[in-house]
């Protein structure tokens, strides 16, 4: 597929997502509901709304898609994935953490709002993210809806994104370096986990057979970790004015990335390696043309510039 | 019922729910799982193991043995409600919320550990919370699960904890103080909705009659509302030694609280008042005798003395 077409599909289901988000933090009383904390849904509307590629949510809607099912369970699914993911940069962007002032070229939430604010903003996006997937408007089968659920939990917590942020943080100051079989398994947590289950996601919802459920997995696990090296490339290599946020930092702060672990070269080899294997599980799970945006996606994704 | 049998209720609740979190946080890798961060896992245990009165899981346990659902169920709904319970508590205490360096008489979290873990440990605790809830070993019913993440959900987000605890945060620094119904509507979200979802889960776990989940809600709401001011009524005249923590902290930071507005006399006295709704909602539930220990809960958390 040409990449405007591409291009053109993700603008769509960015614009879908960006009409659920704002519909959930809609600042105006919602019936039966005791007050607005207006400052604070003002923050989770600040690191949520406004643009973004929405990979995650695309990834929900393209592969729901490609196995059939079609309509707003995926872009909901996909929101509620999109909440998590704000979540985590909210908070990991606090002085406790990486201490960082600008994200994607503006400043911060706790920068644009205060600290106080953006911690409570990211737990009431993460508690967001829960009241979307358990909504019968997101799909009519309440063991669909507990599925995501869990599935969401698991990527999210201590055995996914937050337990790979721990390690992370731990590795800068480790007394030696990860191997590279250590930084894939930290990726694999950090941002690979809320990758791959939005995948799962759109296999869920659109109730597929454990094979081609499986075939999904393989793709989504690939993608995930293209996106990681991907991402640090972006650091190592890019521009600032481009990726809206200063580059070279990961060398700085030792973080723990392929580059690092294998070279720029290496890292690059990694990176064609999983394309290639994405291609191969989206061939094995049996969807055929269907799967064709799913496999520019595997590209776009590796080779994006921001 | 006399105090030592309701006791001996709570604490083979508490010791119930004590397994449940220690096995969801076990520090050996569990099947399946790429990596486990300790020193992420030691703060989530930390914060969640050894001792405190489990109120919120024992509401849950007594509404659903009161309404005929005992088993391991009620335990799990209440462990996973305990998980967002502590994650309020750590985040509540960050230097950039309360600042507190004390919590039940011994460290705080971001103080035994360091603020990046706690505030990655409260995370997790919330995700935590869903794995459990949404898991079939919590109820077989698919649609059970998933109203239980919804509820849970809607009780610790912006409409209800995190909401509240905002709205909190910005009664501090407000021009004028807070009226009596703007206390109530607070208080109702910051701790009332997560006690009120306590009683609500039991209810919803055992399937019970949307008559009775009515008088259950009511009852749950009152015991919320009870329970907040009988916390700041310890606050006000309590003796540090007894409640772990110094007293008489609301009222030099200016706390919303009902003893503000409505003095320490008014605040008792509406504390009797909902003691005596809570009773009668459940005379109104139809549980009859099955209902003679969540009578009991309501006068202990009013008279509790910690």
């Amino acid at each position: 597929m040409d990449e405007n077409a591409f291009q053109k599909r993700l603008a769509e289901t960015a614009a879908a997502v960006e009409r659920e988000l704002e519909a959930q933090l809609a600042l105006d009383p919602q019936p039966g509901e005791l007050g607005r904390p207006r400052r604070l849904i003002e923050a989770m509307r600040y690191a949520t709304l406004g643009g973004g590629k929405r990979l995650r949510p695309f990834l929900v809607v393209e592969t729901a898609r490609a196995l059939g099912r079609a309509g707003n369970g995926p872009v909901r699914a996909g929101a509620a994935i999109e909440c998590v993911h704000a979540y985590s940069l909210i908070h990991d962007d606090l002085p406790a953490m990486d201490d960082d002032d600008l994200r994607r070229g503006r400043p911060t939430t706790h920068r644009a709002f205060d600290e106080a604010t953006a911690i409570l903003a990211g737990d009431a996006l993460q508690a967001l993210a829960f009241t979307i997937l358990a909504d019968p408007a997101t799909d009519a089968s309440g063991d669909t809806r507990a599925s995501l659920s869990a599935g969401l939990a698991r990527a999210a917590g201590l055995a996914g994104m937050v337990g790979g942020q721990t390690l992370d943080i731990e590795a800068e100051t480790a007394p030696m370096p990860l191997s590279p079989e250590e930084v894939r398994r930290l990726q694999a947590m950090k941002t690979g986990a809320l990758i791959a289950f939005s995948v799962e996601a759109g296999a869920l919802i659109a109730a597929a057979s454990p094979a081609a459920r499986d075939a999904f997995r393989d793709y989504g696990r690939a993608v995930g970790a293209a996106f990681q090296i991907a991402d640090d490339l972006l650091d190592a290599e890019g521009d600032a004015a481009i990726i809206g946020k200063r580059a070279g930092k990961d060398a700085e702060r030792h973080k723990a990335t392929l580059i690092a672990a294998l070279g720029i070269d290496g890292a690059k080899r990694e990176l064609a390696r999983l394309v290639a294997a994405a291609k191969a599980a989206l061939a094995a799970s049996g969807v055929g043309e269907k799967g064709e945006v799913l496999r520019a996606a595997a590209e776009f994704v590796a080779m994006r510039k921001r």
